[in-house]
């Protein structure tokens, strides 16, 4: 038997137990079906689509491949309105507009609809083999429909609270997110600072409080991660940042290049692009925002106000205000193919796992 | 050949690859010795001892075991003075010597000498085989003179930047110190929050950046731990938290009640009872210091003012001023002996690696 079948990889229909993260802001269609053509789950991240645009990316998507797809919401509530708060964060952020003489500072909008009636009929007409759902999960009558189609479920927890939560509420298996993990953390039902649990101490933690298959997340970049996490009883591994360098990935090249350049940078947890906790390269806006937490406003509205920075500034080839999202593990990616760097991941784990054969 | 044979047993003279931390404020002799005897690295935290008790105690030490032993010192910068911080930190503190009727409030004392010529003094003649360091290194002259009489040097690093230097300083191997370790945080070159990396991203960039021998530690504490971490090319294992809850630990009741109970308990990392950061369960004073970490003086003066009231307050049962270090496996300690605890590692660890001999 290798190392590389069992219980997950058989629900999921895939090769071998290799997850690539949704990274909605990174997904693409490319990068998805190069993973599941690969033997991978590839997995398409939504929440920031518009509604309109889902389906017919689905659609091109399948035409890609006909492998097993993992479909990704976010299912956040929704913000709550502080008007004290916003204009405190509305203040402090008007300097960076005159800097960039925009004119019309945005409001705070929501764009970001957490997973809702309408995502979940068009969920069902899709009919992926895996939706998966960060932040938490819907409502149990939507996943009661959900299952109902067999569709996997899976969701991601940050604490071992967490991860019973998910299992009772019926899901297929659970990601366990480590503190090393890039972009936004998953806690839902825990405070922010109880979700920082290095992926050492979270996994077998998880891995022993429940009996759903789980998949290890956060610092797991090649294959000694892998074999790593194996050894810490994950059925297997979700892997985003180590994908960002692949071509397939839909990155601006002021990121890449900060990924590139990720060994000389350090990575920290910010609620200043979204609103939400996240990690990324330090960069301008994180540092300005390190002792301001509590006048930033609520995911997602945070978004709307950023975003037009990072445009202008990245116009002048400047990161200040991009999401640099990445995990601890950046230094470690490589530049080649998501198809390829599947390849590597399967022989480098055959063969670190090889090395202990006559022990 | 077994797993547990290679560069770092053979240099360090031990069966096998697992280090007891020294962990200044719960070493005891019998807990070194008993690990020392039962095949791995036994430790003794010299750092808080009196000078005058440091030779006795080892003479002790001597008569337990006839293995080789870790003696460890730290070697952080001695405190500045800050007259406005200290007040400010005094009056903070204030409200808690009023409420235990402690009528004279201690000084801001330096408890701790960093390792000094005295130090290096006595232990040549001690010459153990083996001297740990924390926070850095000694200056070159000292390192110059233990090289000389083969005593091994190790020290912690918690970037890549720092095991570097450590490298180039010519240490014998390097502690790679993850985000889950309990007690202080080793950082001594880069910044505090630089050196908040988790073990699955910093072990294996630094067994990539350098070439001793590494030693992972941080959220190990069986089995599956001491393999994912073999997998991530560590030679050897530190184990602080797990030999905390041996009966040979030096720990006061209610830390070692603290520690039975972890799993429903969050750690974090802190400045509050010593000036320095370092990881132990969430109790009164690490809350109410939380965002009060720039009034905090330096190491390790704090020490002096938190420890009358920690006694105070654990006379009536409570740990609210106890430092309560421990890692963030602490929820899965065994309550066994330290000898038994290396036993059930050994054998943990060759199952797991077992389990996949056939890949």
């Amino acid at each position: 038997m290798t190392w590389f079948k069992n219980t997950l990889t058989k629900s999921l229909n895939i090769k071998y137990p290799i997850i690539q993260a949704p990274m909605a802001s990174a997904a693409s269609i490319e990068l998805a079906a190069a993973v599941s053509n690969a033997g991978g789950l590839g997995s398409l991240g939504l929440s920031y689509y518009k509604f309109e645009d889902i389906l017919s990316d689905y659609k091109s998507l399948l035409r890609k491949t006909n492998h097993s797809i993992n479909l990704n919401f976010f299912t956040h509530k929704n913000p709550k309105k502080n008007d004290i708060q916003a204009k405190k964060y509305m203040n402090e952020m008007q300097k960076y507009f005159s800097e960039y003489n925009i004119p019309i500072i945005p409001n705070l909008i929501n764009t970001t609809e957490p997973f809702n009636s309408e995502h979940l009929e068009l969920l069902l007409k899709m009919n992926p083999k895996v939706v998966s759902f960060h932040f938490g999960l819907p409502n149990s009558n939507y996943i009661k429909s959900i299952k109902q189609q067999k569709i996997l479920i899976i969701s991601t927890a940050t604490t071992v609270k967490e991860a019973k939560i998910l299992e009772d509420s019926g899901v297929d298996a659970i990601i366990a997110q480590g503190f090393e993990a890039g972009g936004h953390r998953g806690t839902f039902a825990s405070s922010y600072n109880e979700g920082e649990i290095g992926l050492f101490s979270l996994l077998p933690q998880i891995v022993d409080a429940t009996s759903v298959p789980i998949i290890a997340a956060g610092g797991i970049t090649n294959g000694r991660g892998i074999a790593a996490a194996l050894m810490l009883g994950a059925k297997g591994v979700q892997l985003g940042t180590a994908f960002l360098s692949c071509p397939e990935a839909t990155v601006h090249p002021l990121w890449k290049k900060a990924l590139s350049e990720s060994s000389e940078k350090e990575t920290r947890i910010t609620k200043a692009f979204t609103g939400r906790p996240a990690r990324g390269i330090v960069n301008r806006l994180l540092n300005d925002m390190e002792n301001k937490k509590d006048i930033i406003p609520d995911f997602p509205t945070v978004g709307s106000v950023v975003k037009p920075l990072a445009h202008a500034a990245a116009k002048q080839g400047k990161n200040d205000f991009l999401s640099l999202w990445a995990g601890q593990s950046a230094p470690m990616n490589r530049n080649v193919t998501s198809k390829k760097l599947v390849e590597l991941l399967i022989k480098e784990t055959s063969s670190i796992l090889k090395l202990y054969k006559n022990t």
